[in-house]
């Protein structure tokens, strides 16, 4: 044994992730002869090739959720059947990219076939998501079952109430199968954590799956999941997605539920944690963005808002800037070519597109690390202590920042608001419809080498409502090359050319993010459907 | 001189007194014949009996808001004749009141020309308050006028910007005039400061106004202002609209702008200060509402939420629910008479009357106390520093308080969101449409003597949308008193109980308190009108 797994934390660290492996039943466990080897990079056909799968839990697998609905609901497939062939995938998933933190199919198999019970007697379903399995990011509570968030101090620690979030799609008929893995405190950019490793991306596994909501994206992208829900204080749900090419809308506070649902730093209030729901299509994300506010969260959540579901009506020429970078990181190039593509296709949908002038993002970015560690990483340090389980390297900030006093907090809140304004009145000043920019500088990115969040972050501290989705573009090395006329802006810039690797994310999807004003859900959505209809 | 007039802050206030007198003009001083003497306490019927008002300066000031805009739209009214009467009137409540703490009649005379000239010329009206006179809470800022807030530091400090709110009302045709005088940092239960002394109540000058908007009440009782808009934390618009009887809403924030209106605690977010009107009647504050939500604030102030004027059907039968007492203070005799008579007069009109547990309001005044001291009082001592001002008496708890660090500022967070989850199960519990409930514990209290702003403060933690209204019932000394089964519930509540004065109360208006939901100003402005009808 070295020193480190000889230490309790460790140790209780590995009890867990032996337990979480005894809990995948048998029949769910690959076969050696045809588990992929770890050489082997893209294992996101396996499903597919393996012959592992029927027919049938294919199919079934590769429904969007809105189908998956119609076809519980006129009984083409039993809620049993379905959570069945998602629970398997969702095993497979976690063998091959360690995406799963609890994993409880049984219960799940048992409420899938309650559902089929009610609807047999009945004839109808129990609520708008009769039967459809939702995947949960693991700091969402649940009777029962851990949330450790990543910290080996939570393991063994069943908590005793759902979150409210939770608790609404399961009354809506949602059926939990799994929750899915997430950096330390949910405040690393990758998924890794000292209780359960790493998670990597299923379409290359040298490369990371994003973060925080990384095990979500894993699991989607394989097709373990129809719906997942992640959450993001600095782009927890987008970077995830675009570092697989699946979609996710980042909403305003108010929205979706946040209550009860645990965190890393707990009353942090400056820059507002959110949820929001990750698939593999837009229609996915619109089902659950939909369904949720239709069940009046405002009623159980204080911090919703009594905001109705509002009907749109998309333009057909929208007006949108676009950050072609933020002053401080240059997209690699992928992403540059990505937006360049994207902005020619627009342009000829005859939509209006303008230079977006992006460099107050850089105060953006220092609120958002400012507001991070205000607590001087007390928090996370409280959590790390009954089990003296070390800061991960990651975390340096947090290990390091002096705590702040009230007093400088509410200049820092003044600071942020003086930003929301000026933002804001730039806006305005060009009528904007929307921005395009990059989700992140890549299409990912080798595992343990992700850094900047500043594309995201930004819109955090602004609160603005924003959708991550493939725009098409694939990554190519014979293409993707830094031009001869690149500087770096800043020395992360620099580290970010030195390693970027056109090698190893050749042929991985590229996505961007489309940017509308705060608790415009509705506006964003739309109008990433008319952005994908000009693509 | 004393050693204080020689102190450096207090020459400052003198001179700021004396030049706040200068800018009186002559026309508009009181004579000195007809003034009444300072042994008067009830100076309200000055205006009627003096003779020194015109019928129509009269007539002018005795008309609502509403029906102010129709006169001036369809010209029975000039804006110039209406703004010049309540500038005698404003003019004549500051002498017997000492309400006021900038005046700019030439100015305001200016704009209604401006006005009168663009009706006349094209025929239309500039917006929808087109011609009104709206007075100023001290801390909204205008260009080159002072925001003192009470501080002598601030005295000669003309504001370089307005606030939000104020360009929206100028925009949409409000005439500003005056700004009105507030305790120290707005953080008094009644109005007194260092810099312009204390402000009394109309109705009877031993008795406060209530704080902190209650240079505003004074006016507005006085019939010196159809409309002005105050800011509440605690209960600062309540508070004073309650000592006076007039009406206003305490909204949710997001629904009027709040931003660049000077603070005393700026940055200052774990409970919000948020803006709103006050009135002599219930249509004066709609009128406002319905307006300013119409002007579509959120694309002024971030921190506005889309959320367009909605229609409410009124329901005919309201379940309320019924705060008899707060387990901290009993209400004085007048309050508690007024809550058995209108309960008496609901149930008469059909409305389902409940007793509501506030056993929990405890925990929200212990919050919203820690909350505003969170930075150990330094906000307020930076602000008295320049000119060595000391902390005024009332303010003990600001100068004493030790400043908090961020990580105890989000467990208080954390608090503050179970208590506010708590209150609305309770709510949801009783399935109800509103709370009444006294505004505070008095029908007015000697100048000096307000302590308890718990009946208020509870609904500033949970962020609910409140009338204080006026409900007829009027302080009698020969029925109000104390019960012989009373028993102070608390220290405070029995101080309060030996400091009732029924004689010195006599003949005050009781207002009562009507809470809805959070964000549901539509409604408990609708609900307001349905229970003074069953008055």
């Amino acid at each position: 044994m070295t020193e480190i797994e000889d230490t309790a934390w460790a140790k209780k660290a590995t009890a867990k992730r032996a337990a979480l492996t005894q809990s995948i039943p048998p029949a769910f466990r690959i076969p050696a002869d045809i588990l992929p080897p770890e050489t082997q990079l893209d294992i996101s056909r396996f499903p597919a090739e393996s012959k592992w799968f029927t027919a049938e839990e294919l199919e079934i697998t590769s429904t969007t959720a809105p189908a998956l609905l119609e076809r519980i609901a006129n009984k083409a497939w039993s809620a049993e059947d379905v959570i069945k062939a998602f629970c398997k995938r969702a095993a497979a998933a976690h063998q091959l990219t360690n995406c799963l933190t609890e994993v409880f199919f049984d219960e799940a198999i048992e409420t899938a076939k309650a559902l089929d019970k009610h609807l047999a007697k009945t004839g109808k379903t129990i609520g708008p998501l009769h039967g459809l399995p939702i995947s949960l990011k693991d700091n969402f509570n649940l009777i029962g079952k851990d949330s450790t968030v990543g910290f080996t101090s939570w393991v063994n620690d069943p908590q005793t109430y759902n979150s409210t979030l939770v608790e609404l799609l399961r009354d809506a008929g949602a059926v939990f199968y799994v929750k899915t893995n997430v950096p330390t405190a949910m405040m690393i950019a990758e998924t890794v954590n000292n209780v359960f490793g790493r998670t990597v991306n299923p379409l290359n596994r040298a490369l990371t799956s994003g973060g925080s909501s990384g095990g979500e994206s894993a699991l989607i992208v394989f097709g373990g999941s129809p719906l997942g829900i992640g959450t993001d204080i600095g782009g927890s749900l987008r970077i995830p997605a675009a570092c697989t090419g699946i979609f996710t809308l980042r909403p305003s506070l108010g929205r979706f539920p946040t209550l009860r649902a645990r965190s890393g730093l707990a009353g942090q209030e400056a820059v507002a944690s959110v949820n929001g729901p990750m698939g593999k299509t837009l229609d996915d994300i619109v089902l659950f963005s939909k369904t949720v506010v239709g069940l009046e969260p405002w009623m159980q959540d204080p911090k919703c808002l009594p905001i109705p579901w509002r009907s749109v009506e998309p333009k057909t020429k929208l007006k949108i800037g676009v950050i072609w970078n933020d002053g401080i990181v240059t997209p690699t190039p992928p992403v540059q070519r990505a937006l360049r593509e994207t902005v020619e296709k627009l342009k000829k949908a005859g939509h209006e597109v303008i230079d977006w002038d992006a460099s107050t993002h850089k105060q953006a970015v220092s609120l958002i690390q400012r507001m991070f560690v205000a607590d001087g990483g007390k928090s996370v340090r409280h959590i790390l202590k009954p089990t003296d389980e070390p800061f991960r390297p990651e975390m340096s900030a947090y290990a390091s920042a002096s705590e702040m006093g009230v007093h400088d907090l509410w200049q820092l809140h003044l600071e942020r608001t003086d930003f929301q304004k000026a933002y804001l009145d730039q806006w305005n000043f060009h009528g904007m419809d929307a921005l395009l920019g990059p989700t992140t500088p890549y299409a990912s990115v080798e595992s343990g080498k992700f850094k900047h969040v500043g594309y995201t972050g930004t819109f955090n501290v602004l609160d603005y409502s924003a959708v991550s989705f493939p725009c098409g573009v694939i990554a190519n090395k014979e293409v993707d090359q830094y031009g001869s006329d690149y500087r770096p802006m800043t020395e992360t810039d620099k580290e970010i050319r030195d390693e970027y690797n056109e090698g190893l994310v050749h042929g991985m999807p590229v996505s961007l993010q489309l940017i509308a004003r705060r608790l415009e859900e509705e506006k964003v959505l739309a109008m990433t459907k008319t952005v994908l209809e000009a693509l």
